[in-house]
């Protein structure tokens, strides 16, 4: 069976991420169920796409990413699937848009045949109507996760659509000289969209220019810097501070290559 | 050996929650620890009740549900095991109200013959006494936890008392039309008492009449609106901002369907 | 295989802590991984000296510690490990200074042949170079600690270096009088270095002389209080309250046993 490697950002404060674990289970039992982050800023895309982007190439091929951030639940917008070396199921927002980069789809199918869960062992309350039309993660995305995990046919979630089809967020990555504030960490660093961070070389951001180092251990303590990030992308951070905090940085700031 | 599920307000700042989770697998070699939630506020019985609420529709018959949110510890409140489909194990500080709603006890038995876990492996300091009052969860809950895990018959942890004994909070759910405003999701969305939601009807609450919608994305961005939440319970929320914060919500503010 | 527990301060808002898992896990398949904290506050050794601490005496002998709280990621600070009861992989800083109280290590190697995991499964983006300088929990501590959990020799990753040339935190643990705050809790607790509380004596924090009670459920609502800890080190608490913020509590302000 697949493993399913799910993201949220139904954070830790509440049992979402775990009812969806349980319905996973329920539905494919033995199946492996590997929660990698569920404190995500709520509804932030570029951050979701930004933390697949970065897990991509150290899981494992043919896991199932089920991608579960969501701030259009209950809209218009399509649900699905998607085929690379790996399966992602989540909402058809824009979510996968890095991923895809490193793992393009090949094929993709709308979820439109869902089989909720139903609640068991539980007495019945008068006039309780549990399932409504806003927890997707367990209504809609686990059963199909737990679907593909169990090797069954996508045919049967729903019809089959070209891949140009599916949404993207508007992000490019880019050797340079120009990108933008890509989204940023918990430590205040800013991720950019800039493939490259010539050693020795100057970038400008917010009005300010910066030393690209080796790494943050090199500027001083509170100074800013850039460097290449673990995830192969320009980073810009303060050493031991919040360079998102300091520099006044926010996303989609343009940053460029001197 | 029964799977134990389990939820606190330990937070993922400290290891408490995995300490438990050691003494579980040391009691029981093999058993499965499913992490519920640990974020939840500290203290909050009634956030910790709703999350029991939520989840116990989705989690398997015969589960051991492990709750520690204990603002008593250490106080005469006692600690209990109950038998329903599922075994409740936790204080007696009606933590488990609204599940038992769900899955109504059938037995129950008092904690009071504790098997506290030893610290091993390690060097004795000297005038070291690890394992006080304050850690129920690792030294009395875990223990009985595992003990009923692994199938050893209740009379052991202590003397049976009637299911009418057991605290519950002064919690009712009802079809309406008066309800409370019940407790907050990290979202910031109200869930309230209510067990229905008539579409396109009218709820007031602080103040305010807000349409009944089937999902937040027939909203506009920022509009109030109810509906029917994925728990069964009729939810007041503002469509991509905090409902909490935006209308001045508090716990067991009145709520009501026109 | 030995089991890995991994601490953190990697959050839970990123993947950083399950990319980890995904590299031990590539490495080593099979191999158990628990996860014990990653929302420590960023940097904070005393925290992390304490988590582990705490955490030590109830994780199975023989277990691999990774624990990644690292500000001095990218400078010259050395990687390790360390052999006692369990194996510590972490970097140098005195991260390990109190576990290594109950757990003396016995020898120690230094981590110089790092063999940092490949991106796999993945599309060559042009230009793109993952892995860089300043993610060691993924590229250096993961590999290291799955090359130990699966029982090969020590010697592979670097040459041993004298137990007394590790770096500790100046910290020491006494049954007093005389002790200082180590650090807090999530709930506001202040952890001191004390390892004594006689009941019914007092202590002067802060310009404060407090009880020492049996547990905080024995002080008033809103009463400050001291009581001997579940790890087995004097706290001092407000009852429902923080104790860190009403008190004007910061880590190595001095305490005294009256």
């Amino acid at each position: 069976m697949r493993p399913v490697y799910f993201l949220s950002d139904f954070g830790l404060e509440d049992p979402y991420a775990t009812i969806v674990q349980a319905v996973l289970e329920a539905r494919a039992p033995g199946l492996r169920v590997v929660h990698l982050a569920h404190g995500l800023p709520p509804g932030d895309l570029r951050r979701a796409a930004y933390a697949l982007f970065q897990a991509i190439p150290y899981l494992p091929e043919g896991a199932v990413l089920l991608a579960v951030v969501d701030p259009g639940a209950g809209t218009a917008r399509r649900a699905i699937a998607a085929w690379g070396r790996r399966l992602y199921v989540g909402p058809d927002n824009g979510l996968f848009t890095l991923a895809w980069l490193l793992d393009p789809p090949e094929r993709a199918f709308l979820l439109e045949n869902p089989a909720p869960p139903k609640p068991q062992g539980v007495k019945p309350l008068p006039g309780w109507r549990p399932g409504a039309h806003t927890f997707h993660g367990r209504d809609l995305f686990a059963p199909a996760a737990a679907h593909l995990a169990l090797g069954l046919p996508p045919e049967a979630l729903g019809p089959e659509v070209p891949g140009e089809t599916l949404n993207r967020l508007p992000l490019v990555l880019s050797p340079g000289p120009l990108g933008e504030v890509l989204t940023f960490d918990r430590f205040g660093n800013a991720v950019t969209t800039l493939l490259a961070a010539p050693l020795g070389g100057w970038v400008e951001v917010a009005g300010r220019r910066l030393r690209v180092l080796r790494t943050f251990g090199e500027a001083q303590e509170g100074e800013a810097l850039a460097y290449l990030g673990s995830a192969g992308l320009l980073e810009i951070a303060i050493n031991r501070g919040s360079a998102r905090e300091a520099l006044g940085l926010r996303e989609g700031m343009p940053v460029r290559l001197l």
